[in-house]
């Protein structure tokens, strides 16, 4: 359990006092606010604050649309147009607040996405907690033969037990000598120092603030298959979270970017050529191997 | 008067309508949200939106200042220590959205703040306004004879007079040429290429968001008296604003910023030595001729 | 002609003092450094300065693609297959300087793009050249009767001159103006005030520079067929610029994002089906009508 | 030695093969560029590219500066101009790409200067070479007593040397296991999670890609007392190289940034009410004890 009795007392007072304001108000996503999700063994993500709703898009757009315009336009077929032709800023308009725990390595790729605001929990200031990642039996998966940086099929009998003694044997040990050497009474090391005994696989937990727009690129980024499975946990978790908050935006973001493909000038080509009947291979593609790979698998399905 | 009594009906309506959330609410700035603050002849500020108040600053401040940290701290006291020492991740956790209407020469300066998020009414898209910034006749000034950038005694009589009928009438020409060249029945010029008929002087408007730091940041350099008056008219009626909002920021951001300084290395030398009692001359001070105007300006009048 | 002998002679010299260097150098973009590219009647496009080539993409790239990977990796090959899975921090490596004159008009559509670095010529400080954009006739087109910021038909005889006799006389009287509210023996009016009467299509200049991730972004969107023609004008000029001096990156950008598309997952389906033989409609397609004017303007036309 | 044979030959190539090119050269920095500097005991800094010098600072800042600008404008003073007045655009014009080889607990640090481009080495794809990071035994500091996030006194003898055994031996265990976990022969556990088992402490590289403004920021909190020694040696490393760059920006930063310092309002009244004679304490000042024990640290010795 990733949170404490304390904590959740503090959740619930949190949850327990309404307050009037004159603000867009999202009912969908009021539900979450505070609430822990938990995500693999330890982390969570818990919404802290919101601004806008699908309503606050259209809105905004329409600064821009205003004497001169259509009188009457559906904010969902707005929001439809302004995704697919790439409108980037009235998503912008909507920003979302998290409090989010996860491991280090999960950490490190997830603040790769700059155009976001960050507290981190100190661990030059604070202690960290004797919280690691072991990952659940069905996640301990083989390196990829295909892709250096994917997973293949998952380890088995003594094989997955020999990584799991591995990962929290280590784990406990570095966490005994980060504690050793934080003694006060004893080493005393400081504190900026001792971490840097700590795995990778340990839990740190920061405020992440962000707008819908690059939220939608976030998660396009981590909720996609190629993305790491551990981010993809939290990733999915978020997801959950944005389609009660904007469901309007949500579902166009679905179809038109998760759902959704790009197609280069020579798979344009291709199709164009398969449309009108005609067998198109590897070597009359203009495509790498790689190339004709991935177009394959999403096109020649059909035609098989 | 720049709202029609449609637009102010429209923001009655939505004064008219609380709701409930679990969100942070600052009450300090509820009461200016949706409302015209008039700046210039014919532009304003409105409070569209806020996300969190003082208290959030310090929550996502302790993130970073958990187990470990001293129990008791004063949310007042923590947020001048963290202007004091630079900490700019705490003070992002705050945001608000602006309507603001203003002279294209304004927004021409504003924008160059690129941490922020804009949706400005789109000329090409659809009709401007025949609204024009014109000075009040005491904003009315020479070039300054000192700064070449600045301004010097206000004009008064008739050279006055023959300023204010120029931009009157080039505006009006302006505008009756933009509209004859629109005329559907007649030239129907693209709005595209008819609006670039039109002087700077014309009113735009946009929603402009961003967060309290990149916020404080505009208003150290637009609240600044080198700051061309039209935009520090902006510039002030937000720091209003921001004072109801988060008062204990507004206050440090005050005392820190707007009304502190900075010492360069040879401006600390000079002190010291003032402090010692010894004479400082522009000679001795290792300063160029512009620089010791300035530090003199702040530093000799106590010892004259 | 908008250089002047004494800025061409600058120019001349700049080109005739080559110095050695032990960083990356593209032959292809050296020829380019400091020579004008003329755009639209005053207007021009330099380039000022440049970091790293299509090498410099790739060498950033490997950093993360170091031991335990494959020995060989085409750098062509390895650029293409960065574009398809939009890795976009190795094309940040890449860096571009450009000095640019434009109509005022198109420097607030291109200031829209905020990752970039931007020293404008100050009308606060200084005084503006009497330069003043005014379309080729071939250019002044009418308002699109299907599109609200788009244009239609050229307009032509008595309509056109009219057009342009208002762009002329307008644009010569507030520069008179704005000479006569200057002059230090008449009405001397402050540079920052004067400014304001000018019109959006007086010529401003910058200094420009981002890196090539965030130039392939502007580019997509303002070398399309719906960015207005003005800027398109700029943008093309880039893209002539950006071919010679990163002759891979750009050939996968314009296969991947300039000639390419993108497919919603009702997009994907209605293809899937028309691959399959079935005939789609609108009913049937499950999108709007715009939606399916756009998608079928691509695709039907193989099938028609 | 953190460099092989084999890279130093590729680093010898590099610097044996000049080119001629068009562009602004900075002599100074040339003599760095891709050269080895080491930093901690397995770390360094290196050179890879750079854009710009002194002189691009100024032509940038001049562009704003043109037509009626005072003919003669020392370089040097206006570089310092540009500083004294917060001008951060023309500092932008300068770009320098840096290849860093650090410890991951202090690229978690440096990762948060947001406005950069980077390119990390994956320890999704690759293998992470055996190299952490073990702290000089005069590194070795207590935890502060009197700053919860700093160091206090070194530790000697036997406590040092159970620090440093920890720290080796639990290193040296995780990387045989990692590499046990990732044999292809063996355990076989995708890279991706096999990395998690290492501690903060091993050694990653990457391109980091920068302007000199924000690299100026970065240098102003990271070769700061309070930032950790580990960082601080990197900074400084990045300082020396940056001096031999453009040493006049480097020479107006030291003196207004690194060298100076900031005063609130209430510090300022104090030093006013000093310089004319008067006594201030604590209590007089307005300020809490922290604020005051920081003020007079600096200002107070003088007078004692």
């Amino acid at each position: 359990m990733s949170v404490t009795a304390d904590q959740q007392a503090q959740i619930d007072a949190a949850r327990g006092s309404p307050r009037q304001t004159l603000r867009a108000v999202s009912d969908g996503i009021e539900q979450h606010l505070y609430r822990v999700h938990p995500v693999l063994d330890h982390g969570f993500v818990r919404v802290i604050d919101y601004m806008g709703d699908d309503s606050a898009i259209c809105q905004a757009a329409r600064v821009s649309y205003g004497r001169g315009t259509r009188s009457v336009q559906n904010d969902e077929g707005l929001i439809r147009y302004l995704m697919r032709h790439w409108h980037s800023t009235p998503f912008e308009m909507c920003e979302i607040k998290l409090h989010v725990k996860l491991p280090v390595f999960v950490a490190r790729q997830w603040i790769r996405h700059r155009t976001a605001n960050v507290n981190e929990y100190s661990a030059r200031y604070s202690i960290l907690d004797r919280e690691f990642y072991v990952p659940d039996p069905s996640a301990l998966a083989a390196q990829s033969t295909t892709n250096n940086q994917g997973r293949g099929a998952v380890l088995e009998g003594d094989r997955a037990q020999r990584v799991l003694d591995i990962l929290r044997q280590d784990a406990d040990r570095a966490y005994d000598h980060y504690e050793e050497m934080l003694d006060e009474n004893g080493l005393n090391l400081a504190r900026e120092l001792a971490r840097m005994n700590l795995p990778a696989s340990i839990y740190t937990q920061w405020y992440w603030k962000t707008d819908l727009h690059n939220l939608f690129h976030f998660l396009r980024l981590r909720a996609d298959p190629h993305a790491q499975m551990e981010i993809r946990a939290y990733a999915d978790s978020v997801c959950a979270i944005v389609a009660d908050w904007v469901p309007a935006a949500w579902s166009a973001f679905r179809d038109y970017r998760l759902g959704g493909t790009t197609l280069s000038a020579r798979g344009m080509d291709c199709l164009h050529r398969m449309l009108r009947g005609e067998g198109v291979t590897q070597e009359t593609s203009g495509m790498s191997a790689g190339e004709w790979r991935e177009f394959s698998a999403v096109w020649m399905k059909d035609t098989a």
